[in-house]
């Protein structure tokens, strides 16, 4: 009921956490955009129930962030790749990333997004793709979009 | 028990998920960031039961992301604002808005992200703050940082 109540708000704040809003399927997502693909690599990296682990990446097949491709035909065995959509969800695991990294590691960061060939930390910004200026208030600010 | 979990992981997406990762929680914060500050704008604006709007504005002043300030003695009321903490969680909420309009509003965004002045829309991509460099794979990736 709570699903069906989001899901009908036009915000896309609320649909998006309608369709990946769950702990669970967030986790899901971060390992598999670290590389995982296997049922078993996502249950040991998260120690989840497998009846658990069953319905939420059944949930993010059906949402179109992952997609269902079977490997092995004997023993019969599926992989789960992200989807082009699935790839779209990155910025908002980097996005969480940084706030947790700014306000609930005191000990330091002990995962941070680094340059892949000199290693370099980077220190995520979210701006407007155009311009380059941050999307800061109250520079920018929300407004009703065509379809409002 | 799931909580417990969450929060003894050192992943930093894990700890604010932890913290913030609850779809009430998340839109509560949605609604302070467009101007909201009392008990009954919440209410009105989530169709959330009261008992559980307590529970979800209690647990954001405890995280930090909100501060709860009494505004009026007789009868006693208390507004509740963002902390620089909360105000940092605004990215998160940015990426999903455009993650939501990009893969969930088939007609069209009811809510966008516009210059204040212009009113025109910004297209949000994250950045490395120092290079401008789009924070995308496999360009950047995601590596053990001090603490780990």
């Amino acid at each position: 009921m709570q699903h069906t109540r989001l899901a009908a708000m036009p915000c896309p704040i609320a649909r998006s956490l309608d369709r990946v809003g769950e702990w669970w399927s967030i986790l899901i997502l971060r390992d598999a955009f670290s590389g995982m693909t296997r049922f078993e690599e996502f249950r040991d990296s998260l120690g989840i129930a497998p009846n658990m682990l069953t319905r939420r990446l059944k949930a993010l097949v059906e949402a179109g962030l992952l997609e269902r491709r079977r490997y092995s035909e004997r023993p019969p065995r599926d992989e789960y790749r992200l989807t082009d959509r699935g790839r779209d969800f990155r910025p908002v695991l980097l996005a969480m990333l940084a706030f947790g990294n700014r306000h609930l590691a005191p000990e330091g960061a002990s995962v941070h997004i680094v340059d892949a060939k000199t290693g370099k930390p980077a220190d995520p910004v979210l701006v407007d793709r155009l311009t380059g200026r941050p999307l800061v208030s109250p520079e920018f600010k929300l407004a009703p979009g065509p379809a409002a």
